[in-house]
């Protein structure tokens, strides 16, 4: 089906805060089938709140509305649907009792008024019977329109528990069938991977590649329609192959994957460990490994050596290197992984020591410099990377990196086809 | 002036790529006075391109379109706007000269052809003459539209350098003037702050008050509006001071602060230094506090323990300790926290340990559950949270729980005021 999603807040057009909750319904939608014809983000208006909604239902199969909903006075949307539609507002007694309930468990001194939160547009139906904070969905023209709380966590649990099924089930429509694989890619400039599959475009109308650099990955996405699942998974059976094949040893994944945890499973698959001693990261890459549920299988710690002292103290770096070559150096990098070998019973120790900026750089070693340095029972590896961006970019550039180096060395693959 | 903001891309209406170029412009423009009536996203779809475009410019005074402008096969922005706007695709001699000296600059088999950035909609102007990859503007109708390449770091760099500054100068527009500033909130739930605001609601017409969660924290926004800009800053002053004193001293800063900045102020001001030892956070609270340039004066790194054997040998934390009442305990992390002091010379040492989820948890101790200790030269503190969320939520609640209560032992504040 065709769909429109509509975000209300003023936060939003002032450019406050950022728009994720109609990226992940975006993302759900079109995984189940769905296209996304427009996302509008509009302020607590409820003229255009009203306007936008009737033109959404002219030209699409059904409408998502996020935000607005809450009990502060700046939430509008309810109003404004209860005008545009012809809906007036009405008192809801169960929402009510269930609102009740929850505000009387809040602490004392934060028991705000929220039986505003019961007074919906005229055939609402709450879309939850148990979420504290309920949704609810209208159907107007035969279109069905949910409306869902602005709040991310609130507004993703109730897309994915109600929305989705509803629409799935949803009558007299028909279904274009669409299949979507998105690759993972690090490593590779977007026009080069452009370059690499552009032979693939346009020689089969039911193909379509897109191409986001989603900072510091590339994905690659491969979408396929057919009248039926058999030709769409046919379609997807023929190219997926081919579009992974391109890519090479760049694509770490696809789908869900990330980069840690195709790391992750790489290590616990073979009962190894790794730990990280981390100076211009800060902390970075312990923390994206730790993203991962069960980490605690690989991953046992490490150091974040931001001083030289510390890169002394912890890891026994040895100051004649500092002095010598500095803190930034192959060398540095070296002492750093095999001291944190010494100091803790691991398998693979990655070091990483750079040059984040935006002070610090010298024409040798310019900001964004960064050298790597990884020790495992055999040998002990040093690597040297210039990236270019903004101190946290270079930061994360630099994580990614080194779990890359990782990911590489466990599959045994060399380090040619970078181009950072 | 009114604006419209329209961002292009199949990979943001399939939810592939968070739309962060929108929010950003968004950002921006409001802070220079304008106001932006709606955010729109399309896909790649050159017909309604073009409709999203005209209805833009019946409604708004200026429009920025970002995305689509690349060289890869599925950017189509350019042809929409020129069958559109009914001006022919159009060879710019210069542009494609600066754009070949650019292409030569890549590495050999990465030099992809860039000419059809060189064919642009009769009339435009580029943006900027040095920029490797220059958006440009068109006027149509008096209005102003703004094209911006979809990558982000182009995108901001050349809003910030031509739009903005173009928009300032343009011709014949009467500017309502508006000031804004954002207070950021730690500790306290969105339903309390506005029960201590709402009293200043609704009795001025010139002032709005938005509460905007940005996970962990909350923002509030203060606007007022005035016909000269004497007057909206005469209404700034009356109200700012307003809202800081009912915020309290859960409000850690305003505008562009983070808690990390604010930290980091305090810490560098007093010539004092700190170091973290994270377990559940894996190196989050040292990633975040390396994000402000020149985070070295006061921060000296630490260890990640994420395993009790690391716990043991790079902290010292008694092994009985962890039989006893468990790693996740305030014994634990009392003794990460003198630990680190022990290993390092620093004067604050930031200690976490706990249980993200989703598995670990258990009846005494379920997921969310966060002990923290905060050793300096005087005492030893520990505190004790319970969060809810999701493994990453848990994780990011511990990091800025963290450095918020390094911020108010720095400023001898109690600990009174926290609900998460």
């Amino acid at each position: 089906m065709l769909g429109e999603i509509i975000a209300i807040g003023d936060e939003l057009t002032s450019g406050s805060v950022l728009n994720t909750t109609s990226y992940f319904a975006a993302g759900q939608l079109f995984a189940a089938g769905h296209e996304i014809l427009a996302m509008t983000t509009i302020g607590d208006a409820p003229d255009l709140i009203g306007r936008t909604l009737q033109r959404a239902l002219q030209r699409a199969d059904f409408v998502i509305v996020t935000g607005g909903l809450g009990p502060t006075t700046d939430d509008l949307t309810n109003a404004a649907v209860s005008s545009a539609l012809a809906r007036p507002a009405t008192f809801y007694p169960e929402i009510f009792k269930k609102i009740q309930a929850y505000g009387k468990s809040l602490p004392a001194g934060q028991q705000v008024s929220l039986e505003k939160l019961a007074w919906l547009p005229e055939g609402a139906h709450a879309l939850h019977t148990e979420a504290k904070m309920a949704g609810y969905f209208l159907v107007q023209d035969g279109k069905p329109i949910f409306f869902l709380p602005g709040v991310p966590q609130e507004m993703k649990d109730l897309l994915l528990e109600t929305v989705i099924t509803r629409l799935a089930v949803w009558d007299g429509e028909e279904v274009r069938q669409v299949r979507q694989k998105v690759y993972k890619v690090v490593g590779l400039a977007e026009s080069e991977i452009n370059r690499r599959l552009a032979h693939l475009e346009g020689r089969d109308p039911r193909v379509r590649l897109g191409y986001y650099p989603v900072f510091p990955e590339v994905h690659v996405s491969l979408t396929v329609t057919g009248v039926s699942s058999q030709e769409a998974e046919a379609a997807m059976h023929k190219y997926a192959g081919q579009v992974a094949g391109f890519l090479g040893d760049c694509c770490y994944g696809s789908g869900a994957d990330t980069l840690e945890g195709v790391v992750g499973r790489l290590l616990a698959g073979r009962g190894q460990t790794v730990a990280v001693a981390e100076s211009c990261t800060g902390g970075l890459i312990g923390h994206t490994l730790t993203k991962v549920a069960g980490s605690s299988a690989y991953f046992l710690g490490g150091v974040v050596a931001y001083s030289n002292g510390l890169k002394e103290r912890l890891l026994g770096v040895n100051r004649e290197i500092i002095l010598r070559s500095g803190a930034v150096s192959a060398e540095c990098a070296r002492a750093m992984a095999e001291g944190l070998r010494r100091v803790t019973p691991v398998d693979h120790a990655l070091a990483v020591t750079g040059i984040a900026g935006p002070a610090g750089g010298s024409e040798d070693k310019p900001v964004g410099t960064v050298y790597f340095g990884l020790a495992t029972p055999e040998k002990t590896q040093t690597f040297l990377f210039r990236f270019s961006g903004e101190r946290t970019q270079v930061q994360a550039l630099a994580s990614q990196t080194g779990l890359d180096l990782l990911r590489r060395h466990l599959l045994g693959l060399d380090n040619g086809c970078r181009t950072v």
